[in-house]
């Protein structure tokens, strides 16, 4: 992609009511923008990560043999009544009345709806088990959203549900899942740890959420700076400073709730009848289990993790481009090799983002690692009168210069 | 994809309360679920469609240079009052307020929002054209919503904003989108034709809709019998029967709106102060248009067109799977058989629909027909002797018996 053509607005000033790097960098190399407190509008370049998450989040989930659909935001009070969250997920539930003074609500999660849909469409355990799964903009009343893009009024989730006909049905796939949760943060190049979750509804089988070490995160864990031990901060016995399982320092960190999965068991299948029949013509309860990711929060976490004062460093399997070619002039000849490099990387089936601006090689070096594409690669008179291109990692201070053939072996790696 | 494995809840009675083709059929075939009157989850076999679609609108919008991003729904007053939409557009934009009593309402077109992120981010005439499009949820407050997913309360749109220095650079764009949706319908096996839109709002240079012969359109269009007149018949000269360009017949058909280009010139530059620099330095205003595909319609017009009494007939270039696989008998080289079969069509990059389930010949055959991919291949004790597997097409009713090579070969065409 040229950048001339791509709309990538990046902006000088930091935005003054955006704290947090993740939207502050988001912001300013143009991947985001803000249209009201907790609304952000997601531009092309920023669309490229999300694009990227969810392929990496597909990817896994399909090989558990989830299977995607798309379920509504616009909600109507009834199967919400059935557990009773019509009433109790406001405030932060959105409910208004329609044009014919009907009650409306905007789903902050599906539950109610995935489990109204399974249990209207099978009928027998053989049916089971199903795994559904969407990505979908959620709403939700934030009194004070804050923290970027971590924590919106409207933003984007993965919601995946699994149906079972036992509870150890479901504890094998939420271990399935759990596993699949490790697959994914690794990927988008996150060490993320799975915790107890506070507050669960159930004790005795807690829920869990992966908290990633960030700054800009609304969450404490404490870890080991030793063995494995993680906890969440509010778990934590009051004033332990030692690792129950090895005696080492415990540390609390800042982190970012990047997913979370939830065992609900037979809850559902009571409060809402969801019932099939078994193998000897007896009802038997469907056990649910969710689990969510947030996409745009995962986005906003990376960009925590990965970067520097001078910007963005994406990892490679989230960047929008893999490499970002920094043509310096506009001389004839220049232009032409810079081209040509163009063609000859998108030819090897590399993600390309080609800065073809008209701009001083101070500015261009200054965007280019605000938007931190990894991979930089100078064209300029002297690179093309050595017959080379300047090649320098984002990560890294060290260019080295190499010809196209050598360049693109080191990219196909 | 296995059949037992994908979400394709195949439901013997028509809903009672839809009586569209569309909505009886997506309902029926299990590729769509109802959730409240004009809201409608789309099941996975549903969104293998809308994606192929979605697949067909972005190739062809990238090739006009077109760039994708993501907007909101959440809205507030402040940039809708620029244009006065904010009081114009209920009752079918829905507001209503948030936790803090503060005025909030969800998207129905985005003309404001981009058109404020624009004038926000660009400041010389040297960074247009521009053109940027999404696909997203869109609310609508309907009355009375029927036609299944032809109108509903909340749908798929893709809708592109172009923007432009001068007058001549929209024409030539609003051109150029125009053929790019003639390509992205007849790629959808759709027949469109370009017609005046009626009530537009500058009626020397209106706007225009891309209308579709359809059972179950909620519009009516004149064409002529010989020649390619067409027109909206809200715009008919009342009486006429006759062509006026040929004098042959004029028939009307019921029809569907599929898609709708409107220019907007400098109304929004005015409305909303957005000016760029030009050559000279003087203020040159910002030239908007904007373009709309209904994507969920979309899905359902292909319905309404293609369908017969036995079910949905998908043309290949949206349907879900390219084959349907359909296994009678469950002996174990029968089994055996399909399983080889199914291998190969996938090894062959081929998108295959696998009836792997418990059921008789009768039902398989009758819910592959209702489902609609557009080959189906039937695998059974009789084809395994033979060497062969029998081949037939959805829209055809002669059945041939051919190798897997021969099918591949068929197929790969």
């Amino acid at each position: 992609m040229r950048q001339s053509h791509l709309f990538l607005p990046i902006r000088r000033e930091p935005p003054k009511d955006e704290t947090f790097a993740n939207a502050q960098l988001l912001l300013r190399a143009g991947f985001a923008d803000k249209l009201m407190a907790g609304v952000f509008s997601i531009f092309p370049a920023g669309l490229g990560v999300v694009r990227n998450i969810e392929g990496i989040v597909r990817d896994e989930l399909q090989k558990t043999g989830a299977v995607e659909l798309a379920m509504p935001s616009l909600q109507q009070p009834k199967i919400w009544e059935e557990t009773g969250r019509w009433k109790t997920l406001p405030p932060e539930m959105f409910q208004f009345k329609d044009r014919a003074d009907h009650p409306i609500g905007l789903a902050m999660t599906h539950e109610e709806v995935v489990f109204d849909i399974v249990r209207r469409n099978i009928q027998s355990f053989r049916d089971l088990p199903l795994k559904l799964y969407q990505f979908q903009t959620k709403f939700r009343d934030e009194p004070r959203p804050k923290s970027g893009l971590m924590r919106g009024r409207e933003f984007l989730m993965k919601d995946l549900y699994s149906f079972h006909a036992t509870r150890e049905d479901l504890e094998e796939y939420y271990e399935e899942v759990s596993q699949a949760y490790d697959r994914i943060f690794k990927r988008c190049g996150l060490k993320a740890v799975r915790v107890e979750a506070p507050g669960g509804i159930f004790t005795k089988n807690p829920s869990h959420e992966f908290q990633v070490v960030a700054e800009g995160g609304e969450d404490e864990i404490a870890l080991c700076k030793n063995c494995d031990f993680a906890k969440n901060a509010e778990l934590l016995e009051k004033g332990i400073k030692k690792c129950p399982q090895c005696s080492a320092t415990i540390v609390r960190h800042i982190s970012s709730e990047v997913g979370n999965i939830f065992r609900f068991y037979d809850k559902y299948a009571k409060d809402m009848n969801g019932y099939v029949m078994g193998p000897q013509g007896e009802n038997l309860p469907i056990f649910l289990a969710s689990y969510g990711i947030g996409i745009s929060r995962l986005m906003a976490t990376i960009v925590e993790v990965f970067h520097d004062e001078r910007g963005i460093m994406w990892p490679e399997s989230v960047a929008p481009f893999l490499v970002h070619i920094v043509q310096l002039g506009d001389g004839e000849v220049v232009k032409k090799e810079a081209q040509k490099i163009y063609a000859a990387l998108q030819e090897a089936g590399l993600e390309v983002l080609y800065d073809d601006r008209e701009k001083s090689a101070g500015e261009k070096f200054m965007e280019a690692d605000l938007v931190g594409i990894p991979w930089r690669v100078v064209v300029s008179a002297k690179t093309v009168a050595q017959g080379k291109v300047e090649v320098k990692k984002r990560s890294e201070d060290k260019a080295e210069l190499m010809t196209i053939e050598e360049l693109v072996k080191r990219l196909k790696k």
